[in-house]
């Protein structure tokens, strides 16, 4: 049985090559960009995943590295993209790529990381290749989607909860979901097991998105987290909590809870503890938990449907509840 | 035999089709500009590249449409995001994508047409879809690179004339030979007449842009050019005719083409003819001319040793004279 950390360790060796060879590539302001975002590291979640799931349908996980390199350059693409649309100064505590070199930099190292993901499926054959570029493009197209959701629901006054759970479905799950998928195929799986491991992926990934806007309010532990709680109240970021509370606000809260979004910069500390107080008075923890073990629920469901060994079945299990608990 | 008229009429339709589907698509802030930009036209030279090549070789046009739609979609992808780079207020005389809407849209909509690109040859059989998708990422990653020579040639004080064909050929010139590759591949033409009609694209496009220098200095009449002229030599842009000029300046000259690079706005019609009369002077107008007739050259030559119908190899150098007089 191969654990984790080998799987790790396999695709750090594939990835570390692959930045090898960038190294010695031109124009080089088009690829030191790429190779300052990869070695930013990450938990590289997408590209264990298609190892895990290659594994899983019984085949070597080193068939499915240059799916696993496919999915972590189309993420990481993702975050250079995005951090120009965010405006953010930092990723992982290091400068952004539009900052540390400009936006032009950025946006066309992108590009080219882009089509990067789509040419490393080339080492595939003929007919794996094209199985593997039909799911993928539709999660890339359903990525950018999501994005533009995201964009739109900052300037819309309402959200329900089913189109934030549509937003980060596209946004975060789909790719958790191809990621599994593209693996499987790798593996020979048949169509129905293919279907189940990205079903298991997509509720997996929505169930993690949900309790990640939960711990962006509600952690106390930052290193568990990585990042400062409270940033989505700062910005009045329409997350499942926010949704769900202005849904089930009586009068009194809502028109609490709407002084609380005027509040700025100057009373952040305020503003966090006012919105959270509200958050607990209404219930909508306690919520969102429950509809992320929903999502956990149905995930595992297509797990236990998946042919396969059940031993396997049960270490993705495990895994599955470790980046729950942010233990990965 | 099929005419130009004809190709143009089959692609047109194609792409119309392609455009009602748009239409039908959410969110539609992502799929407008998409659709707004295939629809300021253009002349859709890379399409028509396709069907003519593939044609060429003895098989249906149509046999090529997706590859057509596939680099038309690529052309117009990095026209979005180029005109970002570039902050241009204006394409074919309408706003730009990020002027119409704004920079996070423009970005977004571009990646999601390049993706689009990818999945377009989907179409294919397996083992077309790998033979055109080699083709076409390698020649998407060439475009991206010569992009980022041009943005690195605005701050170098020394560019040679091999640096710029190298940057105009990875920039203009591959995107038209990958056009035509792939419409022999949808043919299945020989790997040498693969090769052939791919230099043959290459060097025509390396004479179109060279052309295309010379028209933005010297050109009287404007609808034929289709925009303004002189635009180069206003932003100091390091054209084949300035990197000549200096190359071949004495030190009289050379302090003369110094000083009106140095004028600004306020001086424009001072700083055009101006620089035209040293142009003229030095004789870089005939050189280019030359440069251009060289690759013109080259490509007929490969055009030449291309097994296929003389009668329809005869058509396509009867375009590529339309093309490069700009009576395309």
């Amino acid at each position: 049985m191969i654990t984790l950390n080998q799987h790790r360790q396999l695709f750090s060796e594939h990835i570390t090559h692959y930045q090898n060879l960038l190294n010695t590539k031109t124009p080089k302001e088009l690829y030191e960009p790429e190779n300052y975002i990869l070695s930013l590291g990450g938990k590289r979640i997408r590209p264990l995943l298609a190892l895990i799931s290659c594994d899983l349908f019984g085949k070597s996980a080193s068939l499915a590295l240059n799916s696993a390199l496919c999915v972590e350059l189309f993420h990481n693409f993702s975050l250079i993209h995005d951090d120009i649309l965010d405006k953010a100064p930092l990723r992982r505590n290091k400068p952004t790529v539009h900052t540390k070199w400009n936006t032009n930099i950025a946006i066309l190292s992108g590009d080219v990381m882009l089509v990067k993901a789509f040419e490393i499926l080339q080492h595939y054959s003929s007919e794996e290749f094209i199985l593997l570029s039909k799911v993928f493009s539709k999660t890339a197209i359903e990525v950018c989607e999501g994005q533009q959701m995201d964009m739109n629901f900052e300037n819309s006054l309402t959200v329900t909860v089913n189109e934030y759970i549509g937003m980060i479905t596209n946004k975060t799950a789909v790719l958790l979901a191809c990621s599994l998928q593209m693996g499987a195929i790798n593996a020979g799986a048949k169509n129905e097991d293919q279907d189940h491991i990205y079903e298991f992926g997509k509720h997996l990934g929505i169930a993690f998105q949900l309790l990640d806007d939960m711990l962006d309010a509600f952690a106390t532990n930052k290193e568990q987290f990585g990042k400062q709680t409270g940033g989505d109240i700062i910005s009045n970021k329409k997350t499942f909590l926010l949704i769900k509370a202005f849904e089930l606000a009586d009068e009194k809260q809502k028109k609490e809870l709407n002084q609380l979004l005027l509040l700025t910069e100057k009373n952040v500390e305020e503003k966090i503890s006012g919105v959270l107080k509200l958050y607990k008075e209404i219930g909508v923890k306690t919520l969102c938990e429950k509809e992320a073990s929903h999502h956990t629920d149905i995930a595992l469901s297509h797990l236990m449907k998946i042919n396969a060994n059940s031993e396997k079945k049960n270490e993705l299990k495990l895994f599955t509840e470790q980046l729950l608990k942010r233990e990965v």
